[in-house]
């Protein structure tokens, strides 16, 4: 993983020039200042952790797994969001962790995280550290470790009677995948971090897939969990549905390492599908559009993908920049995918063909289905070479019923372009519906401008008003990216105050130090463990 | 609702002679001793409660809606285990609420729960009173209200677009599916309790009705909740799914009215299916039967409705006691019901066929499959005229992974087989998967016994026996009765004590002076609030 962008270097490519030109001419887009910083330059802060600290832990975790050198350092500062990668390849590290500890087993994580405890060490878990709402940045924290799970990352087992699979956290999902694959499985989730991203963030994120119409999301998907905390164990899950109780897997899923360690992660698993056939509608408006793809979701057949650009979205073909120039006026998008026996993706998508048909959509065909399968997890990349041209961009989503969602997708706009229009960078706004349920249906935008004066500052203004806008609009301040510390005023709002009041007390049952992500999701409380040391 | 037994008393009708004579020669079972006592007979502890109490609660309720009369008290002691039946025939009111209070508004809800608080009175909340597992019934206890919410019984709002309603938790199930059928819509929720269960109750305690694999599980069903504590008001659902956090949503299903009431319940709602189909299959075994639905579970297509009967309960044909004598080996029968648009229901129908015949089954044609539901909430009737009878008949029901069913399935029937023939009342003991999932399914026993001397008492120990068996084998302690008191030492293990811990800290946070369902559900609490009065 780039420790300055996405994914693989090699697969970034400049941008092509007639983009640079529309950029330019569209949204004032001026070519970045200075380059990013090479690795080697980048300073971390003095390390504030004593030398007993990191001997006590490696007595834990072994020698060699206690990391303290500048590199993993910096590879483990902060995740993925724009605003992160402004701040990392500026050489700003101030939130960079004292040191990286590399557990093995689930009683090693339980003796980390009592020993930090102790020690008023905080503590961020650390999967494939793609958090894009700053999930990896403790807020008003003193000494912290990362805690990565890297070495935690087996297929434990695979039963195939009950279709589950047990896996380690720190397991990537590609090599989830290519074990599951081998035996004639897919877990089905695909979502754009796909190939970077952990299982065990998955679970503590609240993940949603590409495929999620035909997979459910990554929280439908797990059946079973095993927690370290400060405090203990807890093994949650004895049957896929349960009357006994609340369901506390559920208080487990989006804890985003705020109450615990997720060590193990039980899934449902299913079949490789047979066939795969993707395809592409057009409707004349994302209003048209919506009410089709709402009908699917409805009342079937329900694809494994199904989405929805809007008129911009779709005009800029954002996952082919050198389309970008094609503004003709090209209706909306939709991509569906079906995944299945042969015979059973035949049927369903004769079916439904007739229930779009029906709603005013135009058959476009596999192509458009087909390049977006291709570039389904490119989009990353490309705000990398976007960056690299001096532009900004980045993406956030929300939810809401379908009643609410016409309002939602105005207001966010509305947000998004007033705020940065008034900051002088007038932007670009796009959106899809990329996740549809019978009651609902969630809204991602995605906003390129120019990067400005100040586009750390520009953006944290524009996206204070887009989640204000969420929050007033009836919305879920996060469809699928999660609270983090850049979410969680508003998801106060959202949870209301004895909403927040009880995962106040939740957290210090399992955490009384308050050493598990300090200033991540949990609204309102008291100051981090060791700000006054 | 009967008093001493299950709904319209003019529908229990006393069971045929064959039957008798039958129970008679295989179990022993004996005409029971004394006639249960007629309701005006039944005498109620001295009430608790103070005048000044009664009148405080009335101030905010209105006058005709605080109920100290005995015959109020008396048919809202307990539930309606057979436990609970035999002990309210018997005239035994231990348990019986000092008072009823009927709250018309979630204000209203809200300011009883603060005054209870401040006077220390524990509150229960009660809605169809159906619970099975003693959710009615406070444990070490002293005095409490019953909190019935008959008045809020409104269908607040129907949203065609989002396919969702608003529904007040006193509504009764066939009242709501009423209220929606008239505008084209169905819950699809029909538990066997569905003539007298409450909304409300629903939520509270996660039913799961029989078509649960066509329209899913109450749990599934709830898209957001309104809940009154005596700390303040919860408010939960911006969306059909969200990564904003934990789902508390999923920590308030399930909570059993020990962390607050819920005064309002939106759930997701389909249209009325245009065809319905209903059909019988038969398997050789229970082994080939269980094989065969979680191949429709696992690859479908699913019927809306799928159950598979034992060989036992196969034979007894437990749905029409004129059957009982048909004691040839009859294999295990399979219901099947398909729900929807005509031709889809068709077409599933014929694919659901190949699935079943190429599993070993033998279709045996609309009859069976229209048989079973007609009679589908008559079993509770059918309880009431065997304890006439003298006989002894109850229900327990768990779930597990697939890969465990079996397993759990020997030990439960082992488990109350053993116990009860110690006891000198050897059983029937039948059972039925009533619900299925792609990684696994429930187990749904009836176990029928002569009453022998103690029938509570015989009962108490063989279904401790069933208890320990479950979790012994990995099964939750309940797949949709609920964890009441009856569950909850069992449930401790289920959750680990993080788990309970949790439960408690959630608990103490929202009900500070636990006067909220004392002893239901969350294991290890301290003794109930006014215990040392």
């Amino acid at each position: 993983m780039l420790w300055s962008g996405w994914g693989d270097p090699g697969r970034a490519a400049p941008l092509p020039e007639p983009v640079v030109a529309l950029l330019r001419d569209l949204l004032g887009v001026r070519p970045a200042g200075a380059p990013p910083l090479a690795l080697a330059d980048v300073e971390v802060p003095e390390p504030r952790l004593a030398a007993d600290d990191l001997t006590a832990l490696a007595r834990i975790v072994g020698d060699g797994h206690v990391r303290a050198d500048a590199e993993s350092r910096v590879r483990h500062t902060r995740g993925k969001s724009t605003t992160d990668l402004l701040r990392i390849r500026a050489g700003e590290t101030s939130d960079a962790p004292d040191a990286v500890v590399l557990p093995g087993t689930h009683d090693e994580v339980l003796a980390v995280l009592r020993a930090c405890a102790g020690r008023r060490i905080a503590v961020v878990p650390f999967g494939g550290g793609t958090s894009v709402v700053g999930g990896l940045a403790p807020s008003g924290v003193g000494a912290f470790v990362a805690l990565d799970l890297r070495r935690m990352d087996a297929v434990v087992s695979v039963d195939e009677v009950s279709r589950t699979a047990v896996l380690q956290p720190g397991l990537l999902a590609p090599a989830a995948e290519a074990a599951l694959t081998e035996r004639g499985y897919t877990l089905g989730h695909f979502p754009q971090s796909y190939e970077w991203a952990s299982i065990g963030g998955f679970a503590a994120a609240r993940s949603s897939g590409q495929a999620s119409a035909g997979y459910g999301r990554f929280d439908d998907m797990v059946v079973a969990l095993t927690v370290a905390t400060p405090e203990g164990t807890l093994e949650l899950g004895r049957a896929p549905k349960s009357a006994a109780g609340p369901d506390l897997r559920q208080l487990v899923l989006g804890s985003e390492g705020a109450f615990g360690v997720i060590t193990s992660v039980t899934v449902r698993i299913c079949p490789v599908p047979e066939a795969k056939a993707y395809e592409g509608w057009r409707f004349a408006s994302f209003g048209e559009g919506a009410a089709a793809v709402r009908r699917l979701a409805q009342d079937g057949p329900l694809p494994a993908v199904l989405r929805l650009s809007d008129e911009t979205e779709t005009m800029v073909g954002l996952a082919d920049p050198s389309a970008i120039e094609r503004l003709a006026a090209a209706g909306c998008l939709a991509v569906l995918g079906f995944e299945g026996a042969a015979e059973r993706v035949a049927e369903r998508r004769a079916l439904a063909a007739d229930v779009l048909r029906a709603a005013g959509g135009e058959p476009l065909g596999a192509g458009p289905g087909e390049k977006w399968e291709r570039g389904r997890f490119d989009a990353p990349y490309l705000r990398d070479s976007l960056l690299d041209a001096g532009a900004f961009a980045e993406t956030l989503e929300t939810a809401a019923f379908w009643t609410d969602v016409p309002a939602l997708y105005d207001a966010v706009r509305g947000a998004l372009t007033g705020a940065l229009s008034g900051e002088g960078t007038p932007p670009l706004v796009m959106c899809h519906i990329s996740h549809v349920y019978p009651s609902g249906a969630s809204l991602y935008f995605t906003v390129v401008s120019a990067q400005g004066e100040d586009p750390v500052g520009h953006w944290a203004r524009a996206k204070r008003a887009a989640c204000e806008a969420i929050v007033d609009a009836g919305g879920t301040i996060s469809h699928h990216h999660g609270v983090g510390t850049d979410h969680r005023d508003w998801y106060a709002r959202e949870i209301g105050p004895l909403g927040a009041a009880v995962l106040r007390a939740v957290k210090d049952r399992v955490d009384p130090s308050g050493i598990l992500n300090p200033g991540v999701l949990i609204p309102g409380l008291a100051s981090p463990p060791n700000t006054e040391e």
